[in-house]
């Protein structure tokens, strides 16, 4: 092919990703739109305008020409590295979309609506057994739709790779059992040791007050308010709505200001991530965070190794006394930073510690794995459940609505992503290390109210590659190694034996 | 064609028209969100979006497919009244979509988005001479238009009926001269008769109370909050997102506080018809309102001859007193209704009082058909503006910023669509008689603040056949007989002459 004849290719080939990418965003502001505010008999539908957006962008996604002009462009050698990137990518797309049949799609989409609402019902009955028959049809579809994408061992790797690109079960096991490892002993010692006091987080603190609070630590964070915004919602979640259009969402609880302070905090470090990626990316499949694991790394790095710092607190403690001057007023830095450092066992895994948290996430990778390969039955479940529970956090569920019961993602039909929320907190140790190092004075500015640094550096080694460089190959170049959970338990060990006694 | 023929046929032209609309409803929630919060960086990739949606509705709409599935029903009888009327308007709509030639849409859609930016900067330097020549264009513009679109005698019958269908400008021309003939004259006495204090209006008014207020009012108005919300805009406006949603927005001035009341009024009126049409229509393009000016109609009833009556403030002003106890301490019900009811001969149209209004519009309609017939030339425009307001209203614009250059929608290309806004008064008072002889209690539960009966009413007469009737079907149903202004004229003169003494 002529260098026009790549050109134009390539063109056409952007041109209907960019389209398909604009459908995306759409649907996006419809569900941003829909948890925020959306009159609730609109809901029907809403669903009917999502679901014909999501299907327009994908028949472009998977028309035959994509293919066509996939195959043309991969014969071509010397594209840059923007527009190699592009082609990788594309093609993975491709493939994925265009490997799974319609019918499958559309039964996978079907049973998880119809699932969803049975696993509502039966979290709120504490009924196991009425969710049964779902959790096995999702197992089944699931099973089905890694055949069809392919992998070459274990067929959970399939499902992994839709969550955390290019990585692998036996990787990411290999991991978690070291990192599993280093935590239990760790919860055992704190579980032991004095508990620190968090009487005064349950006084009261006027949820107004608590978004006018928010509203400024965004800001403090480097998120532009002519880019993105705040607003309300049962769950926080970021949403992109566009290249200069990235929206979170927090919800402020009167007698727990730390849940949407660091709600507030998680979500403006994935919001921070979609935002700064490169100029040149966007409206393309490169402009997004490049793995659920490495979005994690942004928001959790964010919320806890900065957010939950002495650092950090040193100057927001002052700020936030000044809208809870009564409520703060017998509370010092020190006070402060330990009840927001608080670890305790527990059942729910979203209401977990930094320490506990991974825990968590592991049982549930554990799990899926052995659902999936037929090692684990469905009626085995709550068994294997309680089991690990005790087995890593020394507690049993109450119940299987707080036990085997408690997150939506199995329902979704969305196997394979838990181990993503525990990927991103080793990958953010492992990024924190680099950025003390490149950056010696990057606590002292936290100290004094300045986290532009710290986003300058995120930007510079993380975000502005969105999906150019996977998440191995961004470990590899910053940390200049493969993921290495000792970083994780190094950093907690530290931090905690502080707050804890040694 | 067999029977089960007719209904494939049917179904399969009804689910092209309901995908065109969901598209459209979501081009409708992204222009909501632009307008009520969106981040300001987003504009850019926000009008791609949207340009995006509007073209694959505009496809579905005019694709040759359409055209065939019409034929073959055209040729079919014995389709109930609803099948009827869908294919009777989706002929309508295909002819117009179809005629206009894909350049010359594109040509007026560029046209008119640098020209609204060409009018901002003539506005605002007082500059007529540097939007003359965006002007000029856009008139051609829409004369070829209206040559593709095609018309009988008069090519401003095309423009006009893009906004008013079936109307002509004939017969608007006809009732125009004899509304203008009654409305000087009237205009004259009130200028010399002893003006009514509004001096309460201008005291301060915190807006937050003025929301809270417009929040309750929308719904004591008969506006159910599961089917819509209210937000703050620059300019008010309804918008409808779906069947079940249908959003107004409005906005506040501390010193003018029945610019507020009034705009929830009015756009509630819009939503109220848009929420109102029948179930079977919904989804489908008979499920909008018939013409603008039935729009009008519906939002200036709400909005003037029951929101600004004696009956309604019976009830209301004891409400608002609650929000404002000081400001309106020395207000009494009849020193209220007077001053919400004042008129003065005024330069700007969307500030006009009810008397003067029509007069604004009567002379835009005059002109914009002398300047498609060439009769006018663009250069002697803000000479015949002065003229013309010198003999409607009495006064003369200082400015052309103030004069020719207020209005958004010449800029925008839309000629035709000013008669719209003062057919709605007639309409509305036509419909507002029957209201009363139908039913005779309206007034007193009005003063009741029960405005539940003038809602269904109507819903019954008007809002649930969307665009099953048009216009002129409604108004002949309802009324009896053709548009007739006297009864508007009646109307005021009885209203004012009260107010401003007989």
């Amino acid at each position: 092919m002529s260098e026009t004849g790549v050109a134009n290719t390539l063109e056409e080939l952007k041109a209907l990703d960019r389209e398909a990418r604009m459908l995306e965003y759409v649907a996006s502001a419809l569900s941003w739109d829909q948890e925020t505010g959306m009159p609730e008999r609109a809901v029907e539908e809403r669903s009917e305008q999502r679901a014909l957006l999501q299907s327009l962008a994908h028949k472009r996604d998977t028309a035959p020409r994509v293919g066509e002009l996939l195959s043309e462009l991969e014969s071509h050698n010397g594209l840059g590295a923007v527009d190699a990137a592009f082609l990788r990518e594309k093609r993975r797309q491709y493939d994925q979309r265009t490997r799974l049949p319609d019918t499958l799609v559309r039964d996978l989409a079907e049973t998880a609506s119809r699932a969803q609402n049975a696993w509502m019902h039966a979290r709120q009955d504490d009924d196991f057994n009425a969710f049964k028959p779902w959790l096995s049809r999702l197992i089944e579809l699931n099973r089905d739709a890694a055949d069809h994408l392919g992998y070459e061992q274990i067929r959970y790797d399939a499902l992994l790779d839709q969550y955390e690109p290019y990585a692998t079960t036996t990787e990411v096991a290999r991991v978690f059992d070291q990192l599993r490892q280093g935590l239990v002993p760790l919860v055992q010692k704190i579980a032991a040791a004095e508990q620190v006091d968090t009487s005064f987080l349950r006084r009261s603190y006027d949820p107004e007050r608590q978004r006018a609070y928010s509203d400024q630590l965004m800001v403090a964070l480097g998120y532009e308010l002519d880019r993105g915004r705040l607003d309300l919602s049962a769950h926080p979640f970021t949403t992109k709505l566009g290249t200069h259009d990235v929206r979170i969402t927090t919800r402020f609880s009167e007698h727990a200001p730390e849940s949407g302070i660091f709600s507030t905090v998680h979500e403006t470090g994935h919001a921070l991530y979609e935002l700064g990626t490169g100029e040149e990316l966007s409206g393309t499949l490169l402009s997004d965070g490049t793995s659920l694991g490495i979005h994690e790394s942004q928001s959790r790095m964010l919320e806890n190794m900065i957010g939950r710092s002495r650092a950090f607190w040193t100057y927001q403690l002052p700020v936030l006394r000044r809208y809870f001057p009564e409520q703060l007023k017998d509370v010092d830095l020190e006070r402060f930073y330990r009840g927001i450092n608080h670890v305790e066992p527990s059942l729910i895994r979203v209401e977990a510690d930094e320490v506990t948290y991974s825990l968590h996430v592991i049982l549930r990778f554990e799990i899926e794995q052995a659902l999936i390969s037929g090692d684990l039955s469905v009626a085995d479940l709550p068994g294997a459940w309680r089991e690990k529970m005790k087995d890593f956090l020394g507690i049993e569920p109450d119940s299987d609505a707080r036990g085997v019961l408690q997150d939506v993602h199995w329902s979704m039909g969305a196997f394979g992503y838990f181990p993503t929320y525990a990927l991103g907190n080793l990958y953010a140790a492992q990024f924190l290390r680099v950025m003390e190092r490149d950056f010696p004075d990057a606590w002292d500015s936290i100290a004094q109210g300045d986290c532009s640094g710290v986003v300058a550096w995120s930007r510079d080694r993380v975000h502005q590659y969105g999906k150019m460089k996977s998440a191995s190959e961004l470990v590899q170049d910053i940390a200049g190694g493969p993921l290495d959970p000792s970083v994780f338990l190094e950093y907690l060990t530290e931090k905690y034996e502080d707050i804890y006694g040694g």
